[in-house]
């Protein structure tokens, strides 16, 4: 059955080695017909969290059966084991350390399986970049059409990170946190509609949002409604609450950055 | 109709976070088969000027029927609109804001469509990133062999950018502009052949050079012509009037950067 | 005969210009079929030695009939020559300063011409911007089935750089260098399994390596082993000795960088 798929990398791989030129090559010499799409390489070293974030928010622009890479592995050369997770639509492959945690928080089907058919790694398998000796053949394979079972059992005792939640911390008020900075210096939140559903609605109420120090009042329905210099929210296009400037960035603004939290007070809820 | 494009995309999004990666599942999961190029996403943010002048550099050299997608949107979510400019040979798409500008001084085609069929956006359509939500897709129906007619109506109250023009200051004198800094610090000019067709023949006058302060009286045929320290002028691969220095930064060596004003005055002319 | 490959970029253009953008471009105007992988292109501007370090890490990872194209090269518009060379495997096309010579240390073939069929160039060809008028198009023909003996004929007077070898300064002694530095802070050096064989087997022997006035003695088997804070060696996933730090930056850390001296000194040796 020749098929082949999407195959996408997020890692924190950078761009200033050769390491993702490597990644690809692994993978076109397994499936030569395989799309390869870098969704991002700017993951902060290390960061799991910043891993699960940069995934979550795009996976699901990716036609079905895509196969998502992800790559945060500072347990690389231990004992941890490589995973590969079915979900409705589409296929992840990741180290098994709480990568797809914010996956599995949104999807209702998250089937993880143990990859130990060591005949699909790329022999020898170095110490240190499990990238190209690892995961990149993995989904090669996976692309040429090997179904997940074919790589190792189905396994409960996955790692799970602890995702930063939002805290009502009385009737109108709740507590939330950055989870990013992005590239405009855009302050992303982890404040949804689930958990505000009255700030995501047509006629947004008076509210309070406390950070760094700062009260913000006001709402905007696009960056350039701002006025100069002024920091003001938004509905970001993730679906969470943005603190940002028109041109500017609130992160700089503010000296505020992932981890800072944000305080919401609602004057008048729906 | 099973055809499939090219599709580019030159915008100010930066790599360090998840945005292009999602352009690109956008487009394949319209129209699986495209094939993808990121000319540039370093456009300087908001800067309308750089996004001309990055996607004026590389259209050309596409195959015809290319879709060029160019997204610096300070105005997103604001009222202005999305539009598809069609060329003798290509096919643009980008918010109406003059970020095509320097196509049009280039193309005797330019006609510009207003897109109101909002049935090929990704709904619902966020605030913040029209990239993902409008340009991304309407680059992908067109690859999929959507005719720009079915977008919307032809207009021709589009915004144009004014762009920096050099200016005859004398018989044999004129003033220009510094237009971009490349990643060496050459300092590439708007100074072109039909300024100036002497010094683009091949017996090169006598000239003196203006800029940041300093004069330059050598025109090199290659960066490797020029002396240790010396900055020098040559030609550019764009057809114009670079200021340069050999394995150094001219751009540092002057102190000098986009806008920044160059004199040129021709001894002899042609 | 439709055929079509795979072709890489390795260049020191950055990603901050629309220069690898055109590549691509003009590649796929010649061959529309072709596969297009960035290896890197942050090879360190003008830096030779770097150009060829990177494509050694890269090339063999992938499929045989590949085109490789590194473009670093000062002597842009000057006469050096544009040169392609066969392996067994694969195709590369280059400017002829030496940016090959790991390749030809790791090849038993390798077959150099001069390419002088300028009816594959782009024309005008410009004075500084031949990876779009010379090398990318040379690469598009070769995608597209030309046969290297077409561009131009064999040469033995190619330019070699001198690599830096390991020196053996005693019996149980060596001294190499750092080749790289990667996006981790990891000092990548040129001791190889040829040079000190123990340090590469099952049983690590005591060892002091000796690098920027400080002495390290442990060798562990993943990133993860070391302590917090501690400097340690580690083989790498090139097949060379590393020294690295626990997610830290070694390099930051030994103020050390491509080019500082290595010892290394076994205490028992196998």
């Amino acid at each position: 059955m020749a098929e082949s798929r999407i195959v996408t990398f997020s890692t924190d791989f950078g761009l200033s080695d050769p390491f993702v030129g490597i990644l690809h090559g692994v993978v076109l010499n397994i499936a030569p017909e395989t799309t390869i799409v870098d969704i991002c390489h700017a993951v902060a070293s290390y960061d799991l969290m910043d891993g699960a974030w940069t995934i979550a928010q795009a996976y699901r622009f990716f036609p079905a059966r895509t196969v998502h890479v992800v790559i945060v592995d500072p347990g690389v050369g231990s004992q941890r084991r490589p995973i590969i997770v079915e979900t409705q639509d589409y296929v992840f492959v990741a180290p098994d350390n709480g990568v797809l945690s914010m996956i599995e928080a949104r999807e209702p089907k998250f089937v993880v399986r143990h990859v130990t058919a060591e005949r699909y790694f790329l022999q020898p398998v170095s110490q240190t970049f499990h990238g190209r000796d690892v995961f990149a053949p993995i989904a090669g394979w996976l692309s040429k059409g090997v179904a997940p079972a074919e790589f190792g059992p189905e396994i409960s005792d996955y790692v799970r990170l602890p995702l930063a939640q939002v805290e009502h911390v009385g009737e109108n008020s709740l507590r939330g946190a950055v989870m990013k900075v992005d590239k405009f210096g855009n302050l992303i939140t982890n404040i949804g509609e689930v958990d505000a559903p009255a700030l995501f609605g047509g006629n947004v109420p008076e509210v309070n949002i406390l950070i760094a120090g700062q009260t913000i009042t006001r709402v905007c329905h696009s960056y350039s409604d701002g006025a100069e210099g002024e920091i003001f929210a938004i509905v970001g296009s993730s679906g969470y609450l943005e603190i940002a400037a028109k041109q500017a960035s609130a992160a700089e603004k503010l000296v505020a950055g992932a981890g800072t939290p944000v305080g919401l007070v609602m004057n008048s809820v729906r």
